[in-house]
């Protein structure tokens, strides 16, 4: 690491001080680098959304559990209806190629207008699955669902989903299960706007009491 | 992105047929990138404890507000315990530089070991809050705790928690709130065991109808 002065203090009360867009940018960095996915809709209609989102998070793998952060009152405020309308969505990976297309998905069009259409991002059905997949995404899932949980304190909401079929190149699959995203060039976000490709520097076994973590990563 | 093959279907049945690590590993990577955090806590009786997270997520930055995501029964144990007990934790951003001592925390440990010690990490106390930070890690928050949610589908819980002081490095902090984690070389992480080291490739303004998003990042 490039030699660093010493660590600053920033208060709660300092934050709370800050103007909303700086605020919003600080406190957006804290947590650390967040995933990066395009989730797919579709209304009852047949009206077809996508938006980005940088709260994806992994909840359980036996049953297969994914979730991700909404808040009500912001864009994607689509996705969440159409969701509790029809019960089904798909995430997708953003990858290094279409950044600039992904992110685009994050302006405020009609509720009319198909964010496929206007990002330039390819919609795609698969497996008569309702609703729409990003065909250029190397990685991506159906979902069914299951519930949500209202957050009170930050008012967000938490959506849960169960992974129903995951699409990717059997190249990336690891003997042991594990995946190379690298290879995909999924990229990582922070913040709300920055975006970083990923280069893996170490892998570890798992840990025992006694045994210092060897890097296994060639 | 180098060429790969067409894409392979893994269905919710393939993924329940799997064996137990297998299913991990794979389920594990496919939310994409995760935050890469060390959360430091102590007991009434005074014990500390630090244990790696993958799973610290931003909830809202008005109020400033940060969770994670704890399988009752998993490790780190200790450190809900002792969350619930005394009310306090902080979050310390996970570096290149000592990735393999982070690791190292997620081994077993007895609940009387603290984990800084076995793992070589240095525990240090600052403005007199309860919970110990280490000192390695150049972005380092206190957290108040707030609340839990129990995810009943996955088994896991939610704890919210309000950010009370960041400690971080002026020169990372850009003139509109935004943090150059790059520069701190926090890494990331993927699947239980992967770590991975962030270069910026893109950054947008905020996206308006009409206006394809321009990469300003240089």
């Amino acid at each position: 690491m490039k030699k660093l002065g010493k660590l600053n203090q920033i208060s709660s009360s300092d934050i709370r001080g800050m103007d909303k867009i700086k605020r919003l940018n600080l406190v957006n960095h804290l947590s650390g680098y967040k995933s990066a996915n395009l989730i797919g809709t579709r209304s009852e209609r047949g009206q077809s959304n996508l938006s980005i989102v940088s709260s994806v998070i992994h909840l359980s793998s036996s049953p297969a559990l994914i979730g991700f952060m909404q808040r009500p009152t912001a864009v994607p405020r689509h996705t969440y209806k159409n969701i509790q309308e029809t019960g089904y969505f798909t995430i997708n990976h953003i990858h290094k190629s279409f950044v600039d297309k992904a992110h685009y998905t994050s302006a405020k069009f009609e509720e009319d207008k198909s964010e496929f259409e206007h990002c330039g991002l390819a919609e795609v059905y698969l497996d008569d699955f309702f609703a729409p997949f990003v065909e250029e995404s190397m990685l991506k899932m159906s979902i069914r669902y299951q519930s949500t949980y209202d957050i009170k304190e930050s008012n967000t909401l938490l959506v849960v989903g169960e992974i129903e079929s995951v699409y990717l190149p059997r190249e990336i699959i690891k003997e042991d299960g594990q995946l190379d995203l690298n290879k995909l060039e999924t990229v990582t976000i922070s913040g709300l706007n920055n975006y970083h490709e990923v280069h893996q520097v170490a892998s570890f076994p798992y840990s025992r009491p006694g045994v210092f973590p060897e890097n296994i990563f060639s």
